[in-house]
This record gives C-alpha cells, structure tokens and sequence, in this order.
C-alpha cells in the first residue's frame, strides 16, 4: 500500500508540525511505502510573493524531516517541482474539471471572504485541489493521511479520477482513500493557532533556553494567583502541552496537584519545559549534525525514484488520452 | 527575429485553413526563425471528450504543412505536448494570474453564452490563454501571427509577462508583439464559415472530381436563374473563390460576364474549380508521396531543437521563482 503526502515549504517546523504531521508520518513509514514531498509549487499558491527563498527552504525542511526520524530509507522524500510530470498531469486535469467543482471547495470559499486571500484570487489558487489530485494520483496512492478540513479536497481528488475513468472508458488511476489522522492541534502558547504569524511557536531547533523562555510566558488559568488558588487544568494550555510531551503518570500527577494547588505555576511550567526539551534535544542535535551535501543526495536520490514513477504513470495517461 | 504560432490538430486541412493561415506561415518562414506547433494540449480544452485520435491528427496535421510548403529547413515544427515546460510555465503562471483576467476574456464570455460550451465550464478551458501565454514566451517569441479575434489573448500575454516582472523583479520574457494578419477567410461552400461540422468544405486531400463535385453545389446569386441574368458577383460564394485562386486578370473577365450576363455560373464554376486544382494538386501530391517515417523524423527533429531552447527558459525561470 502506498502513501503519498506534502508539506509546503513555507518556514520551520514547530511542535504544532511535530504533533499534528511528523509523528503521523512516523508512523505510516514503518507501515506503509510512503512518498513524502516538499509542495514547493504550492507554496507559489498564496505566497508568490512573499520573496520566499524555497529553494533553501525546500532544502532545510528535509533536513528538518530527516532530523525528526524520517527515514529515507523507508520513505521517498522528493522536491514536487523537480517532477514535471505534476505539472503536465494538472494540466491535463484541469481540462475535464469544471470550475463549479473547484468553486464549492470550502477552503476557496473561507479564503474568498478574507481580504488578504480576495486579492490573491488566481487561477492557481482555484486549482491547486488539482494539483493535489495530480500530486496524489500519478503514484498510484492508496492512502493519504489528512485532516477533517482536507476531506473535501480528497473527495474531488476521486471525482476528477473517475471523470477522467468515465471520458476516457480506461480506469488507470487509484482512487486514493483517506487515513483520517486524529486531529492532534497543539495550541499556540497565547492560545491562539501555532502558527509564525502569532509568534507563538516553539521551534524544533531552539534551544533549551530558548525552550524555558518561551514556556515561561505561555498563557495558563487566569483564575489562578495564588500557587494556593484550585488551577483548571482544562483551560490551561501548558496543561495542553503536558499532555503532548508529559507520562501519563506525570499528566495525572499534574493535573491533580494544579486542582489541588499544590504546584505552582512556574514549577509546573519547568517541568514541561524539561520534557519538551527531552523532545527537542534529539531532533536539534541530529539537524545540527546533517550536512547539506546528505540532504542534497537524499533528495537526489529520491526525486529519481519519483519521477520513475511518475513518467510510467505519464505514458499510460497520454496513450489514454493522444 | 522569432515568430511561434499554433494550430490544434482536429481534423484535415481544408482551403480555409490554407487561405487564412498557411500561406502566411509561408511568408513568415522566409523572413523570420520560425517555430510551428501542433497545439495537442489545446484541442483538449474544448475536445477532450471527442474520441479524436490526437496522436494522429497531430502526424497528419505536420504533414500537410509540409506538404503546403511549410519548410523544416526553415521552421521548427513540433509537438506541443512533447515539451513538458509548457505545462510547468503554465502551472506558474496560472499562480500570478487573476481569474478576473481570464473572465475578462472576449472568447471566453462568447462561449459561456453558449450551451455546448457552456456545459464545458473546466478549468483548461478558463486558463487555455495562460497556457498560450506559456506557449509563446518559453520560447521569447518577438511576434505572433493572429487575427483580430485573438487580439485580447496576446493582451493578456503581455499583462501575465508584465505581472510576473513585477512580481520577481527580475525581466526574463519578452513581451510578444502581433503580426496582424489581413483577415482572409474563405466563406464554406454553403457561405457560412467554412468548417468540417457544416460540411461545406474543400479539402487539401480531394481530387479533381471531388472538387468538382463540390464546387457545382457551391451557392451562387440566387437571383440569377438564367445565364442571361445579369449576375451580383459581390453575393456569389464562386465569385469569392476565384478572388481566393484566379488571376487577377481572371477575376475582372469573371466579374464583366457574370454581371453582363454573358458566361452561364455551370462555365464560372468549371473555371473556379479548374484553379483550385491548381493550387491542391501539388499539395494533393506532395501528401501522398510523403512518408510517416519522414514526418516522424522531422518531428523528432523539431521538438528537439524546441525542448532545448525551452529547457533553458525554464532553467532562468526557476531560478526566479524558487
């Protein structure tokens, strides 16, 4: 069974990519063969102008993949502009699908009622849920692990494939099925999404000073003052993070102590600064230690396997379709 | 000075097609570095569901250049689906392209207004102006032959070229300028456009009696019943042919009898029909005496000369963008 699934290269990683994406994508290497690709055209779809250097950032998010056990050994990791092949097969999609397909797409509805979106209304913008089909669908993918917020562009992914199967009268792509990942959002730590524009991230390669720093001024109870005071651990979002990075034990022991008011604010916070720290160190370590010249033949390596792939599944489509 | 200029591969040749644009393309390959393409991913746009074997038409369609005297010496003549870059440029520029542009479009907004096109409504047919857009500036085209009709496309060229300038700071394209051809169209047989679907066409391929045969059915004055009637050359189908393929000389003679009443349309016919082969005969012949092979060689040829140039675009381009 194959797994096909993309990251846009937009910036670093953080622990909201770590939980929600990078452990899930652990997981499924050991289980499945698993093709994973820096989405750098994507990328191109609302942020073609932002001057980002995604040729380097392409690059750093690999190593940043590779540092927190993603294996090339089990995985494919490859660049998406690297395979034209994506790009001929869009293409090519975009002939059979009508726009009211891409009009009811939800994403494109929520972003056309933001300013900042409206603007950037663009041809690529409407179309990249075929771009996606294509990315997904020229490897013949069984699965791809998404969100509930992705299942509309999954659902279309099916429909263009068996359009193309109805127009054509030959069936040569999978009709990938979903791995509904559990939706493990880790908040920012103002509450807020975890997002660079909050400024409220923790990067998988800061320091443990850097950690502390930052987890010392993550919002916690308002109703607490007083280290006496009972906590509500349940509106607390360092309790969050102890539940992403914490024992069980520890959680518990926590959970009881705050309710009790028998830890106090900052002891509790270094103790999850400590075991998001037990977290981090590896993952920093091991980038620190990538040289680019590793990444570079990772990449090399794997863009080759992929655009193998890729080309087959480009013969049978144009002799379907010239 | 490079001209590129495209035709979709759906059918055989016919006069109107040898009127209004080969016989230019003659011209233009004489005078400028000339790149010819057979548009395959075009004729999707609007054909993908018509069963058209595009692989050979597309064969067929560079045979018949050639066999009008479309020269590989001089031009390059390729496959458009054969340079992959087409589609990545157009996957970039769809990126930097508002959907407003696009439904601006003279040709689009016609054809939404009507039903067998409407029902069309996919995103290629939306963006087939990016994609011709793409067409033209991977290969720095200074000029492209077009009609009045296709003035807004060659705008919005211009505009998608200026946009991405703007955007990346950098000017890498050349913005296209037109060649405006003399609108000569060749009405249909019937005097409605000339065109495969109303059947009122002359082929490239047909033989002496075949043109006969069609010529005689052509629409004359139809307030002429005998041929002592003072004929209206200006409202007779015939007359418009033998402005397209007689001499001049012929044409006044023509125009006097006809109006004086002094040559009977069954005599005007023959004569038109006479010159016609003319012009089909050595094209007629030519077609035939050509092989698959050769075209296949030609081909391999031109789109390897295109490939290059176009590689080296896109090189400039990613580097840009990435």
């Amino acid at each position: 069974m194959r797994v096909v699934s993309g990251m846009r290269p937009t910036g670093k990683l953080h622990l909201g990519h770590y939980i929600g994406v990078i452990k899930n994508w652990k997981n499924l290497q050991d289980n499945y063969q698993c093709m994973f690709f820096v989405a750098d055209w994507h990328a191109l779809s609302t942020k073609y102008d932002e001057g980002l250097n995604l040729k380097e950032l392409s690059i750093e998010l690999i190593k940043e993949w590779i540092a927190c056990g993603i294996d090339p050994q089990k995985a494919t990791l490859f660049i998406q502009s690297a395979i034209k092949e994506h790009a001929e097969l869009y293409l090519i999609f975009n002939m059979i699908t009508p726009i009211s397909w891409l009009e009811r797409n939800p994403t494109y509805k929520d972003a056309m009622n933001q300013p900042e979106y409206k603007k950037k209304n663009n041809a690529g913008f409407l179309t990249y849920p075929v771009l996606q089909t294509a990315d997904i669908v020229i490897y013949d993918a069984d699965l791809v692990p998404i969100g509930e917020d992705q299942k509309p562009h999954l659902e279309l992914a099916r429909e263009i494939v068996r359009h193309f199967h109805y127009i054509y009268k030959m069936e040569i792509f999978k009709e990938p099925k979903e791995i509904l990942t559990e939706v493990a959002r880790l908040p920012g730590l103002d509450g807020r999404k975890m997002s660079k524009s909050y400024n409220n991230a923790i990067y998988l390669d800061e320091t443990s000073d850097e950690i502390w720093q930052k987890v010392r001024m993550a919002k916690t109870d308002p109703a607490r003052i007083k280290k006496t005071d009972p906590g509500h651990p349940e509106v607390c979002i360092v309790f969050d993070y102890h539940k992403a990075f914490s024992s069980e034990e520890e959680v518990k022991e926590i959970e009881e102590a705050c309710k009790n008011g028998t830890i106090g604010c900052v002891e509790c916070k270094k103790r999850c600064a400590k075991n998001i720290e037990k977290i981090i160190a590896p993952i920093r370590d091991k980038k620190a230690s990538l040289q680019n010249d590793e990444i570079l033949d990772i990449i090399k390596e794997g863009n080759k396997k992929a655009k193998s792939l890729a080309e087959k599944k480009m013969k049978e489509v144009n002799k379907v379709i010239f």
